[in-house]
């Protein structure tokens, strides 16, 4: 097991990285003074495959527990479900030291640190991702959030988990189709700030399509350091240095958005999101297309999409001026100069924007 | 025209305190690069009676405003009404840069910074208050929130404002009802923190019901001070000084909650509540009974009632549980040991509380 400390003075807290260490996770609960209820929110899916050896684990602790299932699906980030899951939590909490934990993919995760960061003004929560998406990125850093029918993540806060507690073995039973989806978020890794990241999934996609339980170590542990450092840094994203985690996720939501969060999940979109700002890096002379290739190229591999199907540019175009990275008029997108280096540029004309999106429009 | 300060650091911001000052409030916003698009938040009376002046003072600023009319009751400080503002917010929200004016009372100021601190991960808000009780206790501080069914603010976040503006002008319009109610809490500041204040109110209270001018600037910018000092020292209640300011407010809540925050308003429910806390205090033999006479005088002499009518003991009891001061199974409770003198107690026993409450009940 390897942990890896985030590091933000009074609300620093260690990622554990693993496989097979849910039997640490009471001890570390006691040790971290966390509370004695955990209300534990999650999916019917996790819940049926893992929930026993949760509960069993924190009953061995002495924690008492309740489930609270949410849908699995992008709808269930919704301040309506935000409101339901906190009248079931305030049920729930009989005046002992209540706190939740997050027992599930990003949908989970988003939920529930927003859930618990309203909760009488914000109380403790864990975060234990199942999914690889939510191990490598979602449920680190305490961007939490539901979303708006007007675009994603519009209402939320700024709270961080008082443990990330990731272990591999959760992702043993991920469909294919989960897995690429967070493939999506690791390629975005290598691209942003990890070269030799990159390479590792280029050379060794198969066995990572396989779930090759080293592999999968090796990626977790590996984009929880980046996303740890730079969190550690720029925890608000105010300072710019966090805003590189968004590359490809400006037009990936706005994809999203449009598509209704039906036809892609997150690092579908994400995918297509890279390759079009891949494109914009190309069009504004940053980049060559030999960075293009080789991005659309690790893509492919994985399998991820590199088109998108019956969704008008229109829409997409319209989706993307919600995003909560636009500074007044100015949009303000992550390119790139090259595989591990990031440019934020500004004011990119729109006819650039649409052209790259344009590409990835199927029959284009 | 006074300004205090609330210290802290990247998180600091001034309360101005005057008569007739409404004038330099574009220059304010402008100075603060608080937003060119200003989300009023109001009820409809203060709507029908500033709307105009504050609409004018924004423009002459070229800041664009939209005003947000909420029911002027407790009602509105829900989780939907949050939700459904929010939605207002967002269509209002153009991709220029929206900043949240809170114009009005309590209720309008919690439910505005709660919507400020969620939206897009938190945006900027200014506290306007029109009421005594908002400019004196709720507006400064940061404590948003809104409630749940089962207890007052169990949903809600410390977010700061970034300037409150207290104009004593706003107060002529108040009944005396709404007068006496901030009153309440003017009374606190006195007994808790200022006897010089707390003498103030028992030698000028006929002046002050008559909305004296120059009085009531006294009191707002004294309370301020004391709060904005306060909150300097101990922003998320975590060292125990904050806490001083929920004297009479545990049994307060109680009272309201159990009312269904409706025979009662805040101050009244807050009077009743700090008899009974001054009453636990002697019981405790924490002081004498002159300075509970005294406190029962000077909440006499205001005109704010000292029994509570047709709500049950039980009721009360019931919903003090719910208190977020609780911690774990021990009550939490802020007593007294002279006028100016505060003691946080714990553990103490339901005899005691119920006894202290029965006495508050009609017919006791």
């Amino acid at each position: 097991m390897k942990s890896i400390k985030v590091s933000l003075k009074k609300r620093s807290y260690n990622i554990l990285v693993g496989c097979g260490i849910a039997g640490i996770l009471g001890r570390q609960i006691r040790d971290l003074k966390l509370g004695t209820d955990a209300f534990i929110i999650t999916n019917s899916l996790v819940k049926n495959k893992f929930g026993k050896l949760l509960e069993n684990n924190l009953k061995t602790s002495g924690i008492s527990c309740r489930f609270r299932i949410i849908p699995d699906t992008e709808k269930s980030k919704s301040v309506e479900t935000a409101s339901a899951v906190i009248r079931d939590l305030a049920a729930f909490d009989k005046g002992r030291k209540v706190f939740i934990i997050a027992f599930g993919g990003g949908v989970v995760g988003d939920l529930s640190g927003f859930v618990a960061s309203i909760y009488k003004r914000g109380i403790p929560y864990i975060q234990i991702p199942t999914t690889l998406l939510a191990q490598v990125d979602s449920a680190i850093g305490g961007k939490t959030a539901v979303d708006l029918s007007t675009g994603k993540n519009l209402v939320g806060a700024f709270y961080q988990p008082r443990l990330v507690f990731s272990d591999v073995k959760f992702l043993k039973t991920l469909s294919t189709r989960q897995l690429r989806s967070g493939l999506a978020e690791v390629i975005k890794y290598g691209i942003i700030k990890d070269r030799e990241l990159f390479s590792f999934i280029e050379k060794n996609h198969k066995g990572i399509l396989k779930k090759k339980q080293a592999f999968l170590e090796f990626i977790v542990f590996r984009c929880s350091k980046i996303k740890a450092d730079i969190v550690s840094k720029d925890e608000k994203e105010e300072k710019g240095l966090r805003t590189i985690l968004n590359f490809g996720h400006t037009l990936g939501h706005a994809i999203e958005t449009a598509a209704k969060f039906e036809s892609y999940n997150h690092g579908e979109a994400v995918a297509i999101g890279m390759l079009a700002a891949s494109d914009m890096s190309v069009s504004l002379g940053l980049t060559d297309k030999m960075t293009f290739f080789c991005i659309e190229k690790a893509i492919s591999k994985i399998g991820l999409p590199a088109k998108i199907d019956k969704i008008k540019l229109k829409s997409i175009i319209s989706a993307h001026y919600s995003d909560k990275k636009f500074i007044g008029k100015h949009n303000r997108f992550v390119l790139i100069s090259g595989i591990g280096k990031t440019k934020i540029v500004e004011n990119i004309p729109l006819k650039i924007i649409k052209e790259a999106v344009g590409k990835r429009i199927s029959g284009s």
